[in-house]
């Protein structure tokens, strides 16, 4: 019996330490480990080789994941399915450590009922829009790659009379865009999530602007797709020369937050002290007030994340 | 009736947040809100103004704190703290906000309970070692700042074959060298709490140097005084060249990260809705367990810090 | 006679250190010294302060200008430029240091002209696109925030087999671009001063593509307008899914280098040199080979900014 | 006829960028180009291979050496030259490029004379203290590396009535102090190559304290070995609460700032060019007065670098 660790869709800060708390923790308790290269895509091609402490030597404060990500059609068809567990038989492999998110749990699930495997699956995403968890790895280095770029432009707006507007990560999850809103003092911000009373803000704005309002900051989550729209309304309609940024990929990239490195270790500790102790498969690992656990994976994948009200609650604000 | 807020005892990343959220919440509840500088010695000598918006604008990302703080020594003495709350009561402030430690919140207790008055204390020191709470202001921005340090150090590291020894803050509390130990995979921790066995570590670091080791990251908690020792130990017993580091105060400074951001906007909603809401003064904050509440003050002064034993039980590895 | 300091026009880092400076070398000097906030309409309207010790501590390390900018449709009619000068008359202000681009030293020059003044312009401006001068203040700022990005993309570039897509500051000139695309080692650089050979780059990228690259990054001046049709052209003829970053503001903002700080202290030191030994007005400050000096306005805005052949040179390389 | 190159001494930022460039220029020059890992031990014990561009890739950002770098004490026997000279042989290695700074060229000017070898330096050192050149590789990161660390005390300084003693780089040469010193606005700079005179400070800091002067910052040049009794001055004449950084190992990492990459790119371009065109070998490169060239190694050993008398004259400000 062997243990695997793989990283499977987009990629998030934080699957560098996991992957080298893989290697430390599985050769503490004594298990053979490998390595999955190239996520679902490299199961089925067989890029597996046997990991080592050399492997994950100086990779705590590296961006990306050494071992690789992908997404995988192939993952699709009963017949790649197939292959790739022969090649996880080759090697013993019967405990798989998944970074990934709701899709790549959905792929593991089916792969695990069909054959004899257990996994255990690591929240991670920057979105932090996967169910029953209140954090995904990789959320806090992104949240401070953004806050980084806010100041940046804060630091200078005073010195203009601008309106800037900022477009951050998240497809159908506001959060990244809330919580930067919220940490940096964004006058506006525009999520999935919640209608954006525009006259309501407008009437506001307009008043503040007249008021002497030099500058607006507003904080827009991709998913919206408003950012030009936003932009637009700011400098025809409320009057400022408005600037546009789009942080784009810069926000999955970066050194590991000390919060993500530790994340990292405990949610990798609790996947493999799962997988040695339990013949029960299918599971996520969750960090929930305060505390770790397991959760089963169908609870994951039949529920949509929600974004937490009082969040929500926050945005419409204007300070 | 009025509420102030007041910085007491040495400066953590995060102040400033928390100014801003003061004066932004106070606002918001309808509060007449007051800045108390230079601390209790401010307090004293009566320099308080109204706080206005734009006292706090821009000051998110900024070190420090814009009121600044002190230590007194003349707040021991009946006399001036008499004076003190004789100023207070020109401008009518019955509710106080204070961010400090426990010299702080005993200073405050034994004022609040000689004169009428309600304060709140926000537990607030990197060091993380004020009982009750699983987080102070300013731990997260300085845990980073010192991976920051390790991580340069470790890039570099092993272009030679050097010992490195990081003297971090912490006086009776190892508790930011055993987390940074940890998210920097320092081979070596020593701490106030815990002995260091000299013997086994020397066992072994001596194998692994005969077996090709390069380089030994070493973290050492100020509070120890054993930074010269560790170091000559390095040179003289394990035989590599060792270069010292002592991080100072820029452990201090810096852009609060967006934990402590957060985390001060709460503490402070926290800390005013109970002034508001309650005639029961002399309470501190606490973040435990994933939660917000109050405790008693006494509970804090009357008990000591103790770090978490699973922390304690991860330093004497050597990965 | 009284010395007096100016932002003109787009904000760059380096502009408080400048300001600083010329706080603390005017009053070296023995010279009575202002700031004009706000810029020209600043100093049409009379936002005119004597500047002090004080107004500048603490502010080496801070984005923006604490005197602010504009830029002046009013200071185009006459009228308002005889509004400026009697407010500078009623400082006794006769010596003015403006820092700005091209069009400020224009309306500088014909102000002078007009009204007994002498001016010495600082180049200003992270574009780096004034005749005359190897450095305008604030590129090396602006140069590392890019490099920060284009480091955070590369670092994570490598987990996925993908196009990136940066779209830099430069209007006219591709500066920025260019020594970005090289610091960082990008595939290409598209800038408005040089024909990007699609033909040559689509065989070359297309036979590294099937030879196994697994991702391209892209540089984009935003003056060229291209950067949409760059990533349409990786993702539907290269055939790699592209992701788009606009870097924006942020390029102008964050704590100068040391290299920002240290052109800003010569800079102002050249210029006030010259305000007090000479009446020969109308210069601009040049660094030119590792010297400093001062050149007529003339010069300046008679003439076009080309960048370096060197740097044309280089940018098609593919490596 | 092949190149090879090599780090020895200090290790230094610009390193991996100086070691990309040679592969890449390399082999646009169609020269057959190995590494020599670990410095002169390296080359002593064989220990050569083959660049590719595999080896190079995604190291731009990367602190410290991938080739390592050492010292070596067995190259001062003939012996040991000769072994190494052997082991050159075999890959018909004949132009050699070597990062290093006075002693490593010293070594190498004496293995060429005995030896049938070319070899070019790049002056490469945080001290920036290599006679003949402007630029030392390192130095600008090193810099800027300080710069962040005196920034974060300098924010929070002002919370405090307190004094803080840096203690940076330079065992002979205070350019590291002298520079950061004026970049961040120190009040006190001590290094080797001057005269500290305290009598003056003393009688200019008591008058300034008296007067209301909250904070004093110390940069201390490590070579002086004043740090203690500076700040042991400090906290008793002076009489304020003063603390210690020693910045120590930091300084060397990090991440190559946009000068160190250029630099880095355009020394090796240099060092290939000459090797290539010309049978003149023990050449320097240097960076002086805006240009490049090549200096004799004999130059460079034969006299000792001087730090820049206006830096000098600088120092003994207070401002």
């Amino acid at each position: 019996m062997a243990l695997a660790i793989m990283c499977s869709g987009g990629d998030a800060p934080g699957m560098n330490p996991a992957i080298k708390k893989f290697v430390d923790y599985a050769f503490k308790r004594g298990q053979k480990h490998y390595f999955i290269h190239h996520g679902l895509e490299g199961m089925i091609d067989g890029e597996i080789t046997e990991a080592s402490h050399s492997d994950v030597a100086g990779i705590l404060h590296r961006g990306g994941a050494i071992i690789r990500s992908s997404r995988s059609k192939r993952f699709f068809e009963y017949e790649y399915r197939k292959q790739a567990f022969e090649n996880l038989k080759k090697y013993d492999i019967t405990g798989l450590v998944v970074l990934g998110g709701d899709g790549s749990f959905r792929a593991m699930q089916r792969f695990s009922e069909e054959f004899p495997l257990n996994f255990v699956g690591i929240p991670t995403t920057i979105d932090n829009d996967i169910y029953g968890t209140d954090y995904c790895l990789g959320v806090d280095t992104a949240l401070n790659v953004i806050r980084d770029a806010l100041d940046k432009i804060r630091d200078t707006a005073s010195t203009f009379d601008r309106a800037f507007v900022v477009e951050v990560m998240g497809r159908e999850c506001g959060y990244l865009a809330v919580v930067s809103a919220l940490a940096s003092g964004a006058e506006i911000c525009i999520i999935p999530e919640a209608d954006f009373n525009i006259k309501v803000a407008e009437k506001q704005l307009l008043e503040e602007v007249a008021g002497g309002r030099g500058y607006i900051l507003a904080v827009v989550a991709e998913g919206t797709g408003k950012t030009a729209e936003i932009a637009e309304w700011l400098e025809s309609t409320i009057g400022l020369e408005t600037r546009v940024s789009i942080l784009g990929h810069i926000q999955r990239g970066g050194n590991p937050t000390v919060t993500d490195r530790l994340m990292a270790f405990e949610f990798v500790i609790h996947a493999i002290d799962h997988l040695l102790h339990s013949r029960d498969a299918n599971k996520v690992v969750y960090y929930r007030d305060g505390a770790y656990g397991l959760m089963e994976i169908d609870d994951v994948v039949s529920h949509t994340y929600t974004i937490d009200s009082e969040l929500l609650s926050a945005i419409n604000l204007i300070d």
